[in-house]
């Protein structure tokens, strides 16, 4: 696919994601890491912008320079910050303005990217694709706690995520130890998160080549696993206190039955699909519980030809930290991932919401312990 | 005007003060006190829908179970409460349904007043209409904190309130002590707070005939006024220490000029026109700083024939509390204002958000003295 | 008495309140309300060396500086502020160095005291006496809530504070309409708040010749007055729903029996006490469960000579604002009462934690409507 | 040295640290990671009653059913706990019972451990041993803060740790790749965490022999260092918004010359000593800044036996997790390590404050990043 076809496919894939809300839920932030669609669709085109265009487009004027100072995110070098936790409160532009920014920016993007490019373009693009795409893993989880977590839990009523696999059987996979090269050393798209490959030495471990169901992770709420102090990190504890009584998130007991709220509105739990929106400290106390533990994300990555992954992120017991060698790049671009290498711990895998070609066996991905509101799952090594 | 005609004329004005509003307006809850207009659009409606059309409309089916539950508000007797501080998470219902759901109300009250009613519905009607006319200054506090906060401070676009009118004079008032009858004694509708007919003894005080202007408001800044703290309250005090820099809400400094937001926008500050959007303390602190002080509800009743008013409300040195004999109705409407009789200073008068024909000389508005947002003055006593 | 003895004998007094504390009681702020002994004891001799031997002493030099800066309290104008809430780490100056300072203060000042004096150095030992008497109330609500509310709930095992009687009967009280003088109009020592003797005009009211017995709020409390929300104030309701379960303070059940928190440790409740430790909700929501209302002060102190009071401060229903003509004394002694005049609730009486001599019938006791630490109790009106 | 002698060597020297103290220093827990030095002396205390007198004295009865209850910190296990940021509320015990508390567990120890003892005895008593010396560090950190941070910044007036050398060169040591063993192997006590012997791979890397200075710091913030937002990491940053301005803590600059709190009182700052006091976003943001980075633990560990350490503990830039096979002990003893491995920064190397015999190179010590008040410095790699 050539780089202009590849740009078009990506965009569109966030049109598609959107097109059934309403304008109204483009607009709220329920809480401060869930932020408006309609943030989304600009902070992505903003990028595009930014980086590209207002470099590398002949004679290019910003759309809007309101727009350009508000889907500014987090780089903090680029200019002054609108505040993060205010994104809920701007009801200008109207959802109508940003898709007319998406598509001024898309009609020139498109025009420069007819024929062939300098490499520096190419990288360019492929990373702020990249980025959208993130973003739009985003917008599924950001949409589904916007939707989810008001009274009337109205369905999302638009063509779904490909729905979970169910789970029939388990195997432990045994793995050697011995010395294995980790990182990404391909010749396609990376984060610089992934680069430095290097060899880490491992002892023997086993890993279970599927995810923990929504049956084993109910079995530990009955056995009592949110009153067990020590089955938990003693922070997870705190939460478990804070956050009485605790479950899943979008989990919810209706006449002693277990529900969901999915996409498609709340919906009986199915026991065999893999438990989904836990936090770090619940996937590790169910671990603990089971008397098995989580993967580090090295043997994850060993691991990963040889087991089933793709329907749920992975909690690892790893914290997001620089490989060997490790640089961030200069300037604005350089903020993207280096800065948030303190106190998350990192996923491994991908899920029904990672857009198509975004996954890759070395993807890092990471949130801090407590979050709840990605597609999160668990699965056991020991 | 019949009490149909009464209502249509009610009802439409709500539609009038929406008219401008992009969808996306109607959403945001920017802090806890500023509703979305959404929101009061449902509320006053369900307040006709609950307290008249289900106890009087012959087999009367609600609306919709879902906005029954969810625009109850303060009352807490009728239903379990929406958190207060959620409502700009609700992205439905859609603003469109919200409109739908007025219409089939005012639908079905059209055809309940036409003809005569028992005075019961009559009263109730009467008490539905000064709700929404509360309403209807909010929706007009609250439009313009959530377009008047946002970094693109959008102006309004609609058909204004009255303009403020400029002050060319002071004078004081002279009143006599004496013994003054207080509260409302006339035939048509007051709220429970203000009956209660009762004397007062004062003693002899002035009152200046017009309200403090932004000209005096600016001496007192430049003054140092927000720095010497013998002019505040202990709390006013605390308030402008957490609040720095100190000013009246929407006013703002730009190159030495100080502007204002108003619903048009930013503009240059009329030092003629009466100053705004200041709260208790600040009110208290400047008319101590001008050698005077704020009168109290009962002298601003007595002196209300002779003084010019209803372009601000404006802060009296009373606190809200029962007049001799209140009592509160039974059951939920007897929520309606007894609740807040603690922590609350009274304000007079009204103001240019106040709808034709809901002021009068004993009305009696309260809020918090540290809330800025309301359209509220100064009128100095001494 | 002379000047001079009424000198010693008030600050012998607040060595005599905590002469059976431990060094370690002295230090403590569990809230910020609170403050520690120590810091009473210091402060209350600032006071004195600040405002007199400053001024009047030939030739005096301050004891220590750094006792002049960490005990001047809530008055801004003298100096830097130690933060408030921060009195509880200050371990130095030791216990023995607060009283060292006491001597030596107390030294001078009697040396200044002996013969005659000028009417401005009377009128200021008059003030810092009576200052010292209302930290002496301080000082048995703190040590009570320092030594109550800790684990070991030790006993203070001291000379107590006089008893409460038991109430043995009931009396509605019937005052006339009229009007009627309000304020201090005596010869002796009042504050600033009760000048401005003025008339007020009472409907006829009926009071209660006793406060509401421990027996009476318990009839309450098991009818479920804390879960009637139309018993509450707004924000009332809230208190309760943040301290559930909520109760008078030091109240707790034990087997199904109540015990409170007293002086000399948890004691069975006597039913014939009067309540105490309740504040304005609760003593409003009480009243308002009664059928009845609270006094205003001014009903009060018209009634007073009527009734049996001295055992606990009563909180009425009037806001704590300025007396006509109230005029804050110049400089920093004017800190003293006019800035505490927003958001707080008037209590009249006196408590058995009141020295001697320290009561009048137009004194002007003045909290904020949730607090429960003071000797605080309830007198009916209708 | 025999088990008994230890014993009370280590014992004796908690009362050594604290011998300076004034009773009211025992008292306040200025911040809730700050505990009393009454509670330290307690709880140690504890630790020997409840693991080794209950189980292995016949006969034992507790001291004291009270301090039993008030001297469990986190372990849940055991018991209720007192809330632990009331800590400084407690005034009972006082200092004088809490001592002989520790009197009494003493002697009966010394009964206990006269002759040989079964090995269980003796891991447990050694156990209690370290335990107690990590708690003397906290003495030391905790009393610096209690006494550095109020007002009259009082001197300890004792026998000071060691004071810290002087740094004169600076020199980078090369550590080629390799495969290297890491945790501990020996026969003497190590805690849990430092078992699991295993290896690790690792790139050839530099480390510096010595640490940064006081004066490489100063040059760092005449730079702006707490400005340039791309040295910090986010959550790093955020802290450093926070706590404006920011720097390490008890500096402070006094007209121009930086000072800085110590156990003398403040002093110039001696720009040839180690920094200390620097939280761990500070600790990467200098190296970011001079163009290097934070060892990893197992970096460190490598090259202990090249550098000079021992003067200050060293931020590493590896979380703190559990080495291959970490098996958490049964019971309440099993709550010691492990459940604090999320969100912590290790800390190699030891400090002044470090008890004599209580460092050995594999040690880990862990934080959370935002905290300054352990002696914690810098040591660059590269």
């Amino acid at each position: 696919m050539s780089l202009l076809d590849h740009y078009r496919k990506v965009r569109k894939h966030s049109d598609i994601i959107c097109e059934p809300l309403k304008t109204e839920d483009y607009i709220p932030q329920p809480i401060v890491d869930v932020s408006p669609p309609k943030w989304h669709l600009g902070h992505t085109t903003w990028f595009f912008e930014t980086f590209i265009l207002k470099d590398y487009y002949p004679g290019y004027e910003v759309f809007s320079k309101d727009l350009d100072f508000l889907f500014n995110s987090y780089y903090e070098n680029v200019g002054k910050r609108v505040l993060r936790d205010h994104r809920g409160y701007l009801t200008r532009p109207t959802v109508e303005e940003v898709y007319n920014y998406r598509k001024s920016v898309d009609q020139k993007m498109e025009e420069l990217l007819v024929g062939d490019q300098a490499e520096e373009i190419n990288e360019l693009v492929m990373l702020g694709c990249n980025h959208e795409q993130q973003h739009q893993e985003l917008l599924w989880t950001d949409i589904k706690y916007i939707l989810g977590t008001q009274p009337l839990v109205p369905a999302y009523n638009g063509a779904n995520p490909i729905p979970s696999k169910e789970i029939e059987a388990h195997d432990w996979i045994k793995i050697d130890d011995g010395i294995y090269p980790i990182g990404y050393s391909g010749d396609g798209f990376c984060f610089d998160n992934e680069l430095g490959v290097h060899e880490v030495k491992l002892e023997a471990f086993q890993v279970r080549n599927e995810l923990v169901s929504n049956g084993e992770y109910r079995e530990f709420i009955d056995d009592g696993g949110y009153d067990k102090v020590n089955l938990w990190h003693s922070e997870g504890w705190t939460w478990v206190n804070e956050n009485s009584p605790a479950k899943p998130l979008y989990w919810e007991e209706k006449q002693g039955e277990w529900c969901q709220y999915t996409m498609e509105g709340i919906q009986p739990l199915n026991m065999l699909e893999p438990v989904c929106h836990v936090n770090f400290y619940e996937a590790s106390a169910f671990a603990e519980w089971a008397g098995a533990r989580l993967p580090k994300e090295e043997e994850w990555e060993v691991a990963s030809d040889l087991i089933t992954w793709g329907d749920r992120w992975e909690w690892t017991n790893s914290a997001y930290l620089p490989y060997p060698g490790y640089k961030k790049a200069e300037g604005a671009i350089g903020e993207y991932n280096g800065k948030f290498m303190i106190n998350q711990m990192v996923l491994r895998g991908s899920s029904v919401a990672t857009p198509q070609g975004h996954s890759r066996k070395t993807y890092r991905n990471f949130w801090h312990p407590k979050y709840q509101f990605q597609f999160s799952g668990i699965r056991l090594a020991k």
